[in-house]
């Protein structure tokens, strides 16, 4: 049977989402780590991702004065950083110190990397745009690192990978139907 | 090791994405399913939600016109019927005739919904941007509705809705870590 949904629980019918820690710096280079579970693909050629970021969050003045963000993609080995990162505050929080998660350098912008994380995508913002609660980066992937662990011929594994998927801030991964 | 990837294969890096079906309607009401991998949440309060289409393909100027579209999140047990409505086209194919898949009326917007799908996000077009080369829709959640059987307190359970992730067309399902 179909249920419908009141207004404050319309999302209970949608998809679940992948988790990414987006990265970036303040004017002084210091980088903070955000928890984000809105993102998605937006063009193929040229590359450009989606996120979507609420105002009050301290990552999100970072991201729009200083023009730039890396998304870093978690597998399940680093669940508990991960969800350390989407509880904390970067207003009084050093992340990177607290959770232990490595920072290396990145090919393209000032925002650091995440080491620990699978995947990198370097992002330029190319737009920016307010939709609801919600700011709704769009960025220009300009350069892109990956573990060779989780390639086969060249293509990312999942299951190799680990990635971690979402609803309700319940934690999954995937596996093959 | 993290290896540098080439221009083209920057998507490599990045995390999966869930796979839904948009459906929508042309002037007379006739549908089309297009099956989407660009699909994320932008707010909360009001509810929002982002798809992302390519410009050629039949469903975006039906997207465009109506200004409307409902997100269908299908589960493992279509996985078949959902490919076939990624690489057939609108423009010569009643998807729903030649898939199987069963229309039911939505509540509030005039494209229908799939029943075999486990959840129905019925929503209007509030903006759309031209990114890269896909066009970004905004759409608000005018009306939602979802299987009572994947729902625990009211709260939708991943492992029983058995939604679809994919990278690289590569269909997975989640589990617990």
């Amino acid at each position: 049977m179909k249920k419908v949904l009141p207004r404050d629980k319309l999302n209970q019918a949608g998809p679940p989402s992948p988790v990414v820690l987006v990265t970036c710096v303040d004017r002084d280079g210091s980088p903070n780590i955000i928890t984000l579970g809105m993102f998605m693909n937006v063009s193929i050629s040229p590359p450009m991702v989606c996120i979507g970021v609420a105002p009050e969050r301290y990552s999100h003045d970072l991201i729009k004065d200083q023009g730039e963000f890396a998304v870093n993609v978690p597998t399940t080995d680093i669940i508990d950083e991960m969800h350390r990162c989407g509880v904390t505050s970067g207003r009084d929080t050093d992340k990177f110190a607290s959770t232990g998660l490595t920072p290396i350098p990145a090919q393209r912008i000032r925002s650091p990397l995440i080491k620990e994380c699978y995947g990198h995508l370097e992002c330029r913002v190319v737009q920016a745009h307010t939709c609801g609660d919600h700011t709704l980066f769009v960025g220009e992937v300009v350069a892109a690192s990956v573990d060779e662990e989780v390639l086969e011929d060249g293509r990312l594994v999942l299951t190799k990978a680990k990635p971690v998927v979402q609803k309700n801030w319940s934690y999954h991964t995937v596996k093959l139907p």
